[in-house]
């Protein structure tokens, strides 16, 4: 079967199986790997001009980009980091110094975490390929997982919903007065992970690169679980709005259905709510729902309807 | 300037300067951390479908490849292997069972060094594109560089030279008769690279992935040394001599100047070199030449000549 049948999950269920129980930490953000009383976290993800760099991208946000979602799979295993690597695939016909804009962005992102670009390589490639690695480490007892939340956890996310869905809409139609930043220049969580993680406040945590409702969907899978969000208690981003309202959408569609926001999704029992509010601090820790026996359900005036899965998913085309 | 003049040296000395003392080590086959008592090791490599996986390659060897260059850059740091990850750039026409023979080829080369796959992840690309992460360790008294030679320390090289370059020249002329597994299916000399280190019996170690002469000139500049190389003592691989005599090629050139072997290039003192060929074993290790002062030579024949460096780089179209 082609890939543009199968779809992204399937494949990875069906490498999964080749792979047979050793392998592919799939169901989580990073790789994790048990060193003496702590676990080593290395994670890879491969950013390509074509589908992740908008014509709006400078390289500098390129560069940025590339750090920080691989920093945000770091954070959301509740990590601190230890370093970044850069394998660049670039076009021969490419200016030097947009490479280098490139590595200026890169490093600016990790510098904010105090680390370093420690390595990397580059080759040629037809098209501005970066693959970033994270490398990090949490101590053994704060990793945190997908999996391990129970019936009755509340839900909650950090920052707010739909910076990245407005970016990418607000592109698409051209619309102006729209920040991009959301969509080019994330900021991964990693001192709200590291907070939660040392604190022992979550039950799992996972970022929402692939969009609110899609991660609830994985989510419910793998824990055998369901979940009931109240819609009004989602965090909607400014730029949210301000685009659903110029096209005539949902502002909460906005916000729920599209990835690329790397904030945090997490569940945790009610009463480290306050606790968890707090180490959050600035950026905001929302509870938005519970996690239930089945289902997955958003409520709203008064109603309850099923929770509609319309996210993207890599290989099959969804919007 | 674009990068097809610049070339890949002079970029990475940018990035260098671009990175200041904190970044980079880009003159070692992998970055290392330090953890505790031990070096982490974390290297990344693309490798794609154009300039690495030539026509008759299975994607069963693309993903063997992948494994086998990442690997090999923890062999030469004298580390222990402690797993692998593959971000996978895919196109959407491509069928599943393509993808999940890249898979199994990675798997097997992997497991015959006892690590496993453990993470990694799957996007759209136009082109076969993989970026493979190994991650290793090695105790902290142990790792071995590139830097550290000094001007009498013996050159000795791993196995033998040449085999990828007749792979590539057989492919290229449509010679038959001549394998492409040393192109297509690299051995990482992990149990070769870890012996050293762990008997502490070589001052340098690189794997020749740029090939022979070009890492020469690498080391010479890093290290601010020469080189006397005895060119009748290069192992030269049986292949490269078949396809230097059906081309009327020089053997010597098949096997020095050609990227793609996976061998280890070490240096070490003379007194060392019994027990560094006990430890390789098998596998052989042969002494080449020797570290000098300065200057690039070969001795042949009673002469001395200096050694050209026409090796491939990337960017620069060099052949």
């Amino acid at each position: 079967m082609k890939l543009l049948d199968l779809g992204e999950r399937a494949l990875l269920n069906r490498i999964r199986e080749v792979l047979g129980n050793k392998g592919f930490s799939l169901v989580d953000d990073s790789a994790y790997i048990l060193f003496d009383d702590r676990y080593l976290l290395v994670t890879t993800d491969m950013v390509r001009k074509k589908t992740h760099f908008p014509e709006v991208m400078t390289p500098w946000e390129m560069g940025w980009f590339a750090a920080a979602v691989n920093l945000s799979d770091i954070a959301a295993m509740g990590g601190e980091p230890l370093g970044l690597l850069l394998s660049l695939g670039l076009p021969k016909s490419m200016d030097e110094n947009q490479v280098l804009e490139i590595i200026r962005g890169a490093r600016e992102c990790v510098e904010r975490y105090d680390v370093s670009i420690i390595g990397g390589d580059t080759k040629e490639h037809d098209e501005v390929t970066i693959g970033g690695v994270a490398v990090g480490v949490v101590p053994k007892e704060e990793i945190l997982l997908r999996i391990g939340m129970k019936p009755g956890d509340v839900v909650a996310v950090t920052g707010s919903l739909g910076k990245a869905g407005a970016g990418f809409l607000a592109l698409k139609h051209g619309l102006d007065g729209v920040s991009f930043d959301g969509l080019v220049k994330p900021i991964p969580r990693l001192v709200e992970g590291r907070g939660l993680a040392e604190n022992r406040l979550v039950s799992t945590c996972m970022d929402l690169s692939d969009g609110f409702v899609n991660s609830l969907y994985q989510l419910a899978e793998i824990n055998k679980v369901g979940f009931l969000i109240e819609r009004d208690k989602i965090p909607v981003a400014r730029d949210a709005f301000v685009v659903a309202e110029k096209l005539g959408l949902d502002p909460f569609s906005v916000s729920m259905d599209y990835g690329g926001d790397y904030e945090l999704l997490v569940t945790l029992s009610e009463e480290n709510v306050g606790e968890a509010c707090d180490v959050v601090g600035e950026t905001k820790l929302t509870v938005v729902g519970r996690v239930t026996e089945g289902g997955l359900n958003v409520s709203f005036g008064g109603r309850v309807k099923k929770l509609v899965n319309s996210g993207f998913e890599h290989f099959k085309s969804s919007r």
